[in-house]
């Protein structure tokens, strides 16, 4: 039904499997997605040419995944004013400790959203795109409900 | 113009020497918005009640500011489906790292979008709401593109 | 003899390997507790609900395990005035610090006991309630002091 | 009314500005408490004996603060099987994340209760300890909630 | 005698008082150097257009200091070959492990060298260029040896 | 020849693997000595007897493995004046970095030597032991250059 | 077609799996290299002899890998002016963060360029060595900047 | 009466104020001891020279201090077979924590004896001298154990 709200981008393949996990919210409420290897330091003209047609496009949300020295959502950021949501990897030995350093202590003036490192924090990433996009669309709204309820009745069927 | 989108929440009085960074940033972009002062554990009923009202109400971004273990942002976000930024205060011995776990490592299915520890992701917080606001009004959409201008020509005009 | 004295909370069934440490004490010293997994961010209102009941039910102490950002201690600790005890469990790639700081850098007012990370926190807490319930409880006290002798013959025997 | 039912003890006097603040609170719930100085390190004998005399002597919790590598909370609990609450004093260039460990990090088998480092730390500890009393006694019990309501109305008044 | 060999770059003009230890070192050795400030997120383009210029205007090495989530460094690497020599700067509540991480943790392919948070890493900065120099200029190199021995002499009557 | 100048102490039977390392290397320099598995919090006064009684039966050094919140050689420190090293160990989930700053901050007055975490730590203790010992015993300081001539060859044979 | 221009220097065999990414880089430069191990704490004065000899023997740069207290590319940086690139590795329970901190953390007067931790750090110090050597070969720049268009059609590829 | 059993070294005068704890507690002791500044890094061969010395001129211990990637006291240990202590100074942004874990992190085969970071560490580095030499010197033993009673009276005192 939505079509190309949300760019899921990230700097290597290798992100992919812990970045898939947003993509599976998003096809879970129906909202399209694109998924894009593009990276702030090999490609950098591509990232900038990328970000910089992401509004035009009707692309409304960011989600950018990247490990250790993490400078791809704030990338992003740099070349666009669409709300970028980061997800700090867990590629490096120090555990993604780097990457969310990197992600969320932006300075002051261009914000990046960040997320908890890895899976979770994909994940999350996801639903927060969706919470974004459920301001201005009644029915992702409902199914955000919808999905709370869902999560509620699984942690009370636990018992 | 626009009237209460946006909540400012903090747990204490005390914050708001670090919170009110949001404030100036959304009254820059004369964007409404309301400030509380109401704590994830001293007032969990009043977290409550004010997180479950403010979609009725119209708000549509919440920025949430606490130190130590900051549960205020999670805590909001256990009871809304909007969007929560949450901004890590460095207000304990261990300089503000205790409220940056605290408030990224959100596990899966609620999420928290946070910002640097203190003043500065204040500040973005802010510019990060009104990134969200500009998706659906395109006269904040323009200032948002104003402003970025503003801060490139205050670098230029630094050398 | 004695009767649901103890709860024992978590966010979700995964935290179960970690929080049975507790419940293995808890039956060494014949204290009967109850398992109940409830969580501070998917169901808000069920913690909330359980937690303001448990005083008037008899239960005099609260062991709550949770890994990542975890707020579930400080959530309960906000709905009740029985002491809680808080697990950090090492859930995430940061190994529970992010637990741990989470769960003891409470702000001052509403305190939580916090416990190791992982299984020897989950042990220990049992056994600090353990020690809690002997205050009043003579038996309980002497089973303490037993377990104590077990302990120390169990060194000296590994020489 | 109480009388000698917590125990405040410390390394050195150097530690007794933030300790004063779990007095404070046990003053206002009109619970007599002692104040002890004693070393795990250069005092251990008295510590030893200060310990094992304490539940003989009526004392029902005891707080324990330290710097660095902090063991008196340890230490005492290696000596009793009263509950013992440790608060990490933040006194060295590591700004309490070293007694912060060294308190809470316990191994299986003998708990301490670590509060968060400082002050709120050594206010929560106190706060705990009346938790704990208010288990057997009604009086103080109804302090508790008063102590909370009175915590509510401040921060409502906040605003 | 030498001009314009060296470039120091810094996102803000608060970072000019550790950045000009820099600059000190390359006045001592004779080496003409520019100093520009140049934002990796507030002017990317700019900082982009800097960076592929500099090569062609004669620049050899590149100095870029930066704090928290310090990208600065990574973007310049990113749009030339040149060496960049990355400085951390100390302007977060975490005392610069955000910048370090941030600039050192680079993935493979795009290097910066990193050195020291801070002061002592930007005058380290301007030697390690120095040392770059010295490679094909033989009165640079042997300033460099004159500077150790200075150095040397320094220690040795400091006795 | 020496007999009984070294006590290897630990907390439990676990730390075993470990703390080996430690007698591999007396055995090799021939110098006896003893394992014991005392516990500074399970078995306290048992540690106090042994530590008290060690200058009496003639052993010159302590080394001391623990992990986690690791008080074991300080426990020992402070109840002998002999030099104590402590090991500390990765047993934690905190990878041993709680364990390293049990044992190495304490507070003026009782010194504890901390060595590296985990097996480079163990054998490190034992080697500077022998350093200490081989003060007073020429044989032992010839069999320590020996060791050191012989590790030489080994770096040099690896080319 | 070069020779012997770069050093890449280790302290232990061990350490080769780690460092020979380093190699393979070069090897694709075609700039020759040799390896050797020599270490800061054993062989201290084969490493001075060896740091002493490089600059007449023509090496223009040294790539020191080492782990834990990772003193090698400091040490070597105290014997000759030429640059030291140095890479941390991740060999000791803190998972390099130590071998980072005593890399990059150089006092001012001697600088060390730090690298990543570990594999990613390696790969970078070589490409480091190659833009330092491509100052003054106009080859081995040519094929630097094929190496970057070699990588970006690597990451437009990947999509 | 002893006369240059203990060497303090410094890389910088700017130690002084820490490393003169030490100076003071051997002054107490009587033991007579020198102050050298030296660089592991800008006086490597003077290091080395004097350490190499030191055994032959009568030096029993050395006290090694220094800060951020603190190498003197692994340096010094590279070239003598005395017992080397290390006091972690804090000296950089981080605290010391960067000195802590360059000091302490020796790989097997040379260690350092750590003690904790700045003037705690730099007295109780003198104190553990002591009780080396005390090995084998009675009447420095028993002043030892005289230090001992007089601190143990201090608090004891303090109550």
């Amino acid at each position: 039904m939505n079509s190309q709200l949300v760019s899921i981008v990230m700097g290597s393949k290798s992100d992919l499997p812990v970045m898939e996990e947003a993509g599976k919210i998003l096809k879970k409420f129906e909202i399209s997605y694109e998924v894009k290897i593009t990276s702030a330091h090999r490609t950098p003209e591509n990232t900038a040419e990328y970000a910089k047609a992401l509004e035009e496009r009707g692309i409304k949300v960011v989600i950018a995944g990247a490990g250790a020295a993490a400078h791809l959502a704030g990338a992003m950021a740099a070349w666009t004013t669409l709300p970028i949501i980061g997800v700090p990897i867990d590629s490096s030995p120090l555990k993604g400790i780097d990457a969310l350093l990197s992600t969320v202590q932006m300075p002051g003036g261009i914000p990046v959203a960040s997320m908890a490192i890895g899976k979770a924090g994909a994940k999350n990433a996801a639903i927060f795109a969706v919470e974004i996009l459920a301001l201005s669309d009644g029915e992702t709204a409902k199914k955000l409900k919808d999905y709370r309820e869902e999560m509620k009745r699984a942690v009370l069927e636990a018992n």
